[in-house]
């Protein structure tokens, strides 16, 4: 780990000097690369699969893991959307001269290194890799141990391009040593990683946020909520309902919890959970969302504070928009949330009111992506207030640098 | 501290939706009721600065503790200051129309619940608490013990002023339990506090960083250094060098160590040493430096990493830039940097390749401050790279949401 700090801390340096173009032919070179090595990176990956059936992974995590020539050219395409992104560093962001006549310029810059911890699915490597590149970061990754293999295939594929191109390879590290001393020793890299952000289950992100003593981004988990309102269209409510619901169960922005206004509840959760009864999502309610609507089950106060991540859903009836508001802030994690009116005054208020990284008024929650938001490419969704907050894309793996320009002023 | 909690979140969520007239007139309240508290906060601090001497605090110390009239009045005349700044909050950052009809945009937004740790100087306690209210966050703050009797009666009158004027007081709460598990507690609210700052000595902040699993803005050490170069107008070195070593040996953005290029050294070390004589400075330099210059002490190699805040200062020869730039990211601590140059390439080299906050071209460190940036105010001075670097001021005190507007979108 030592050896690898200090080539970090070198590429560091030599990427505080690369231009756009430079970086954009090496990503160029690093699609080429691994078009061309796809089949030694499919090899690899075979192992994987092995060691991952002999383990017993579920057919699920099989497939995550699983790469092909599709999958391995969609990630080529990939890197090539990130090439032609614009470069989100030497932003010059504010310019201020001052009465002493010196000139104070805030300019985006790299973070630096950025350490990366995440599990199982394979194209994350080249993902992340890619996108501190464009933004001029060097990165460590640390994969999973079921990706390993794969991993470290796409890894050697990406660094030759670089040094093909006359790169640092070591721009991109990868850590081979995939035990949890090796991840617990990133958490210690102050002075060498200046952020760690973690991408994978809950249990990957509590450890990183509360043994790091690098910064990191949270990233994460989303008990999402869909409020609908005594003012709420029905059919709307429903449509939308069942698209945050069952478009995708096992995503951070699927809805997991309904708030329904008791004035509307009797109309309205009946027409939802016909929608629902579609996918056979069950419904776990309150005593009054049970009275409301046959065939709801009792929901428990654990309920409420659950990422099911699966085809159940629970329904909270309240007297009030106020009351909808203090729910779902003391219930969600901060990730999206909707509310389904025609009352703009009340949409108002829970926009403004509720205390997520992104608030909906009559859309489906399932938005919140760096794509469906327009940014190009994500590496992750923030649920944390500091630096970034909700979809991450190139601007959020820059900070910022004062360049203040004198002709000798003191103080 | 749960009641502490529970009652932050109140305030949250009540400052959640009030205006900028509104807290505007809450900070003419404060300033209104800290000068008419005066004489009561006077005869509190009087009895820190007795426990303060039985203890054997020093001079300087004592001094930083004691509260006059003169210093409550302009302790009021800042929160009027504040008052003045613009909202940081409700700023639409970004606006973007998606081809689905989505309409989404990036507003700024308080942060939450702000926690501060510090140390001795009671000002903070106003300073601190009015940057938050009128970025529209609630604080809890945790001062020192040697400053407890102060710090409440600060607060109490802030506190009064708040509820007169129809705002919740709990905004501003204090911890009046100033044992080591408060500011534990405080590191482990996650969920309530949404940023904690430590403001204070080296041991405080490296403490909190950590200990924190709350996220942290650390605040900082300054082991600021100077590059003198080949090309440097040697007159404007030594005037800049005096600056920034001797205006206020104190502080964080004060000069530390110097960077003599090699070519220079023999002319430029004799004129500056001749300049830091005039306060007694004691110079420690490496071999070249001692044998270029009389009277110049050896350096150890742990003096290249000493942030003196005395009237010392460490010299390292170099033979290039490069060497220089390397030298510097090596030992400093990313606070502020400046190099002496005539040389323009020289010149942006050095902004681009030396990792700090703040980098400077022929001025001294001595400006790198909120006011002195044209901030308006400061709550801190970020060395870490996320959320904020280098100087901090209201708009660093607040996050984004995204506020998206749909007519049923679904995914």
């Amino acid at each position: 780990m030592k050896e690898l700090a200090k080539n970090a801390l070198a590429a560091k340096d030599f990427l505080a000097t690369v231009t756009t173009e430079q970086k954009n032919r090496a990503l160029s070179a690093i699609a080429s690369a691994l078009r061309n090595d796809a089949q030694s990176i499919i090899s690899e990956n075979k192992k994987d699969l092995e060691k991952g059936r002999e383990a017993g992974l579920s057919q699920g995590m099989l497939d995550r893991l699983m790469l092909d020539s599709g999958r391995i050219e969609d990630i080529a395409l990939a890197v090539e959307n990130v090439a032609r992104l614009s470069d989100p560093c030497g932003v010059v962001l504010d310019e201020i001269k001052r009465p002493n006549g010196l000139v104070i310029k805030k300019v985006s810059v790299p973070i630096g290194v950025i350490g990366i911890i995440y599990e199982s699915r394979p194209n994350v490597t080249a993902d992340a890799a890619v996108l501190c590149l464009k933004s001029s970061n060097a990165v460590i990754l640390r994969g999973g141990k079921e990706a390993i293999c794969s991993n470290t295939a796409i890894a050697a594929s990406m660094r030759g391009a670089l040094s093909g191109c006359g790169f640092d390879p070591n721009c991109i590290q990868l850590v081979t040593d995939t035990s949890r001393e090796s991840a617990n020793q990133m958490m210690q890299m102050s002075g060498v990683i200046d952020c760690l952000i973690p991408r994978g289950g809950k249990g990957l992100i509590k450890s990183v946020v509360e043994n790091s003593t690098v910064p990191v981004i949270e990233t994460g988990s989303g008990n999402c909520h869909i409020y609908v309102d005594e003012s709420a269209d029905i059919d709307m409510a429903a449509n939308i309902i069942f698209n945050a619901k069952t478009q995708r169960i096992g995503v951070c922005n699927a809805c997991e919890s309904l708030v329904i206004h008791s004035g509307i509840i009797k109309k309205a959760l009946p027409a939802i959970k016909a929608r629902l009864d579609e996918k056979n999502v069950e419904i776990r309610g309150d005593e009054r969302a049970q009275a409301a609507c046959r065939g709801v089950l009792p929901a428990s106060e654990e309920d409420f504070g659950t990422e099911y991540l699966d085809y159940i859903i629970s329904v909270k009836t309240v007297d009030s928009l106020d009351e909808a508001v203090r729910h779902i802030n003391k219930y969600s994690t901060r990730h999206s949330e909707a509310i389904i009116t025609q009352n703009e005054k009340n949409a108002a208020e829970f926009l403004q009111r509720v205390d997520s990284s992104s608030v909906y008024v009559n859309a489906s929650t399932r938005f919140t992506d760096g794509g469906e938001f327009g940014l190009g490419a994500e590496i992750g969704i923030s649920t944390q207030k500091l630096h970034a907050r909700g979809p991450m894309g190139l601007r959020e793996l820059t900070t910022v640098k004062y360049l203040i320009y004198g002709e000798g002023q003191i103080r």
